[in-house]
């Protein structure tokens, strides 16, 4: 009965999606709401998937010479007014504090919506000749934004990240350095979530708020909407001349410096949930599930058997994450736990199992039963958890590429958002008034300007003037 | 002249022990103050400091059953003060959040100082039956206190920190968690930062509001001040009556549980400086040393030399932090440098060195130069980042020990706090009118009631009548 209504309890995702992703996220216990309207509590199963994530994305931004630091939460309101565009863009939208203790602040200070302004201010003192740059700085913490509507992991009013921020010399070496933090997020999800990407750079109407160019990773979920995954700012010298950030060149002259800016969220959870889940729940990616291997002994109370299990676990830890569940639930019971927590890997022995010297490791993400020799577990463990990867990938990858489309003129692209989900390839002329009518009728965002353009038509989809751009289409979270 | 002027720039400890200090934050690199009163920008010399702490506590957690959460950092303000002495405790200092974008909000919201409130919040919908208990979390996160006076690491608005959390469902098991996380501190300090610490409770008066006892490690700074270095608190039930945290036991009874607190934050970076520093700057415990070894071409524009430093960089960092500095800068200044930033091994290698086949090793804590075979080099090393471990523990003892005085009466008393620095140890009736005078007179708190109790005399070194406990007590910061 406890089976039962452990399966009951999710929504299928034909039925209702969004009821769906809420059933899943609470049932495999990744977060709970609060008396905090907005703010939600990550719980041991969901930041354990983002200790693993935070792990491998900062192994990687260090590879290309990033060092962390931590700036303060708080930035004083004359600060986050010196670049208009940027607090035009996030001041609706900031919480802030006025008192502190119990006086009232002489200035107000506004909780970190994203940290550029705190960056500029000091890096305004810490640059000052050639030989200080580049400044290649990250720091891992948890900004504001007070939005009105809240979805766990997707948009909540705080929310963790990273947010990359760097000074160059030159215009040249900020526009690579854009580019490489957006190839490191796009290999980190194919390569490490499992989540394969479009890249392309945001129209100027989607683009950050003080930002020159706005570089995007897009993903499919398995609605068919999109989710922006993670962010790459070119700030040229923008930031620079607002905040004055000047250096001494080798050539003995004084010159403003460039910038960039790069984040990821917390919300690649939610990607995670979006793209691999499925009825059962749960399905994770191996290189960040917490527990890559669960052990499930069967009929545990016969002897010997639980022995067998605490055994396995001892030679498989060496290598995987691995967890016994010796709780007095049913096999059962345990089984569809299991799965709506996305262990990729469930290991059962049971007393035949042992005398035969053998054990079964069932997939998650295919329920594919295995019968292997118990010498041989972790090398076949070990193989199972790299196809697990593969397959998931490719899974997702097929997914997206079955539900992106391309649209020739505007019948056709209307006809596709009204009966298809997914992303729609359409050709634009780089007016901002058709994305804003497109955005209007259907409910459609630019996604981005893939990097790998393709000539579909002549004319834009929305004007019929001639067209500039290939865009990516799409409904978005 | 370069060389001069670094050195230069530092305050002798003996001259201004506050100004050396400050000297050293920042000539080390650790810290930068920002436009945000109170707040600091923690420079990557000093994250990384942090990230190497944080990583090897969080290890020595989760060896004991912890696991990582993350809760909102807004506290409402009724939550706040659903325990009396708890928000008595906080509610002067902490910042208030009235408004959310352009509205303002209809309860205010406090940036949490510490968050039991929250976490019990949580739990009373979280715990059902002894089923659900013991819960044994953690969060890593930032904390704001709205200080008057502040000073980079050791007291600022905001700080980073752990804080664990944890339910049990008896008192017992209660007590048992608050001292295993007390001895997982002191053990911390003493194997991992090479600082000796007294582990104690703390009066009514300096226990933590809300609290039914505090537990704490002190330890003793260079310039004879104390130190509170970690604290572990023990609620009883007080937190879950007061926001109704009840199981069903396993006798079928409705119960209240009991809870438990303990934190450790970036303060410690400035007992590592006060402890271990000396007037070349920072010495940094190997554990924590973001470079353990930094190894210094000597005449490094002879061919061969860079090479050298390169290949033995790569042996190195097989097991060690390794950094060459193939800066154009001389010697001398790398020497200082180096001192400065307390790498506890320098390795220097010239011409002449290559040649015979061998290096210099350089003790950061002793100035001891010793000649190595270079095949020998990662021996020498591993070997020596040991003894130096241990002999900067065994320094920070002897210096405590030296400066640990016994007053068996008010007299002893006083001139000990008017003509020594240190801990004075000496017997206490129980009353905190006695605390109360003695911070008045002397500017003296109680720092603890060590666990290693001793009868010095029968009688209160403050009023006379009969004593009850032996009292460590320092001037602190």
């Amino acid at each position: 009965m406890a089976e039962k209504k452990m399966v009951e309890a999710i929504t299928s995702m034909e039925e209702d999606f969004a009821q769906w992703y809420t059933d899943v996220v609470k049932k495999a216990e990744l977060i709970d709401y609060t008396s905090v309207k907005g703010c939600m509590v990550i719980k041991p199963a969901g930041y354990a998937i983002w200790e693993l994530l935070q792990k491998q994305l900062d192994e990687r931004f260090k590879a290309t010479g990033v060092q962390n630091v931590y700036l303060p939460m708080f930035i004083p309101e004359s600060l986050l007014e010196k670049e208009k565009d940027h607090v035009e863009g996030f001041a609706p939208e900031v919480a802030w504090v006025t008192h502190g203790g119990l006086q009232p602040l002489q200035e107000r200070l506004c909780v970190r919506p994203t940290s550029e302004t705190l960056f500029c201010d000091f890096y305004k003192n810490d640059v000052h000749s050639y030989r200080d740059l580049p400044k290649v700085y990250n720091q891992w913490c948890s900004v504001v934004r007070w939005e009105k509507e809240t979805r766990p992991f997707l948009r909540s009013r705080e929310f963790l990240w990273q947010e990359g921020h760097t000074v160059h010399a030159t215009a040249e070496e900020a526009e690579e350095r854009t580019i490489q933090m957006l190839n490191v997020y796009a290999d980190f999800c194919e390569e490490v979530l499992a989540i394969p990407v479009i890249k392309g750079r945001k129209t100027d109407k989607e683009k950050f708020a003080g930002a020159v160019a706005t570089y995007t990773i897009e993903a499919l979920m398995h609605d068919g909407k999109a989710l922006q995954s993670g962010t790459s700012h070119n700030f040229g010298d923008g930031f620079a001349k607002a905040f004055g950030i000047q250096f001494t060149d080798r050539d003995n002259t004084l010159k403003y410096a460039h910038q960039t800016s790069w984040g990821m969220t917390t919300r690649m959870i939610g990607a995670i949930i979006m793209v691999h889940g499925d009825n059962s729940g749960l399905v994770l990616p191996p290189k960040v599930a917490p527990v890559q291997i669960d052990i499930v002994p069967v009929q545990q109370q016969k002897e010997g058997v639980l022995d067998k299990a605490y055994e396995l676990k001892a030679r498989l830890e060496k290598r995987f994450r691995v967890k016994v569940d010796d709780t007095d639930k049913s096999p059962g019971f345990k089984f569809a736990e299991a799965e709506m927590r996305g262990f990729p890997l469930r290991l059962e022995i049971g007393p035949r199992d042992i005398e035969a010297g053998k054990c079964v490791l069932c997939r998650r993400d295919t329920g594919e039963k295995l019968e292997t020799a118990l010498e041989e577990v972790e090398e076949k463990a070990a193989a199972l958890l790299e196809t697990i990867h593969h397959d998931m990938l490719e899974r997702a990858r097929a997914h997206r590429d079955a539900h992106t489309y391309t649209a020739r003129n505007y019948e056709e692209f209307e006809k596709l958002f009204t009966e298809k989900a997914g992303f729609v390839r359409a050709m634009w002329c780089g007016d901002q008034a058709c994305e804003d009518a497109i955005k209007e009728k259907l409910s459609v965002t630019s996604r981005c300007m893939p990097f790998e353009q393709e000539k579909i038509a002549d004319t834009c989809v929305c004007c019929g003037r001639p067209a500039k751009k290939m865009v990516y289409w799409g409904r978005a979270y």
